[in-house]
């Protein structure tokens, strides 16, 4: 059975060193960049919430703005759940309804598949807290957690687009934990996980697994790099295994730069893939 | 003096040799990630003239859509030159006026200033591009060049956001020869470069210095390593090669992805990286 107690115990963080490395980060990165100040957008779940609280320890809490972006059909909870977030770092919040940037796209394409609203909507944001980054000289601050980015649940040039993501090496079953030790309120921890782009939407009927049992999968298959044979004896099914298998690899364009075609000795992101604060 | 014969020559491209190799690269990547069909924003300038030729002779001039995205101030000389374009290649054209798009957010953040104007608008061409690319099951070819993304000319999840991009190893110098070549409309190579974000924008007028000059001074810099005595004996006096380079400095970020915060063994774009067609 994958939810063994020792399959549980190797996701199990130790949320103190962890916090201090992410509140560390958030800090270093925003300042070596030449910012003192943060963007983010609140949604209203437990991953925004969690990045919420490392950035302000990070930033102080004049230095962070949360941007709360609801479209017309948004779960009204969403936002009230953001701003209970807000009150408690006491951050400055800003409220931009997407609605009217969203439907003449909507409208024109004809869009009525929910997947490719969604995708309009994430990428709507994205050019909210972009141009809230430029007007305020602060770093856009990621929120896509580790599961979504392996298994490509996002979207591209949407959520997954940030400056610097404090959470993106942590498992959503990681930022539970971690949410915990923050003092996150308990009723966001506890609420389904939903990316909020149509009524109903909760990621794990999306998915069609829960985040515990994937979590799991993904930390033997990605961070161990177990075998196909070694996860099955860990007693996960062969379906499942390949599911996630191919979630994985057909996402990949997801978390890589803009291929491009080599012709010199030096291309952008083939040889040419400094950090950011290199010097030629 | 940097216009010296020996510098331009540098940059003097076999055009037939990269033809091929451009061909060839959009038709693999393109079928390799499952695709037969691909999908360009046309503006009327000769980068997207370049990546179009480009990409109808990879694909098949049936597979190739490209969408034309004025907003209400685009000069329409811009449209019939995309437009002649996409006749000359006998390919499909939609028009998407993006106003509607702009104006809100425009509106809502009392957007005045031309640069986070400009962003929006290429972000809103983004948008459409990629779900264009849902809608039609085809990559979003780029076309940013490599001039621009050195100096970071250009708008990161805008512009420069593509799946695939055949221009990006080419300066802008090169760019023009390759045009040639291909066919691409004299007046389409002569008119002076522009993102046409607002009325009268032109490259080198923002830039402050001339592709030629800056190309020549790019490869010297990054495609052979020289050192700034070096490029001063050259010729390139010092106040340039300090504000070129710090422009390619500064601009790191649009050329890399979100920065994550490491906290395990494989951290997606740190130690899990690899090509999009590899198996784990």
């Amino acid at each position: 059975m994958e939810t063994a107690g020792r399959n549980t115990k190797s996701l199990a963080l130790n949320t103190d060193a962890v916090r201090k490395i992410l509140v560390t980060f958030v800090r270093d990165e925003t300042h070596d960049a030449g910012f003192r100040k943060g963007v983010i957008g609140l949604s209203g779940g437990v991953d925004s919430a969690v990045a919420a609280f490392i950035a302000t320890e990070a930033l102080g809490k004049e230095n962070l703005l949360a941007v709360l972006m609801p479209y017309k059909t948004s779960d009204p909870i969403s936002r009230s759940d953001a701003e209970s977030i807000a009150q408690l770092l006491e951050i400055r919040t800003e409220v931009v309804d997407i609605s009217q940037m969203v439907d003449p796209m909507l409208q024109h394409a004809r869009i009525t598949d929910k997947v490719r609203a969604g995708n309009v909507m994430a990428r709507q944001r994205m050019i909210v807290l972009y141009d809230y980054s430029s007007r305020e000289k602060a770093l856009v601050i990621g929120t896509s957690n580790k599961s979504e980015l392996l298994l490509g649940y996002g979207t591209i040039f949407g959520d997954m687009a940030s400056a610097i993501n404090p959470l993106g090496d942590l498992y959503k079953t990681q930022v539970w934990q971690l949410a915990e030790t923050l003092g996150v309120p308990r009723s966001i921890i506890e609420k389904k996980p939903s990316a909020d782009l149509w009524i109903g939407q909760t990621d794990e009927g999306e998915l069609g697994f829960p985040y515990e049992r994937v979590d799991q999968l993904l930390y033997f298959m990605v961070d161990e790099r177990r075998s196909d044979i070694e996860l099955y004896e860990m007693g996960f099914d062969n379906a499942f295994i390949g599911t996630v298998k191919k979630m994985v690899m057909t996402s990949q364009f997801k978390r890589r730069p803009p291929l491009i075609a080599k012709l010199s000795h030096r291309t952008v992101n083939v040889d040419f893939r400094y950090a950011r604060d290199w010097g030629i």
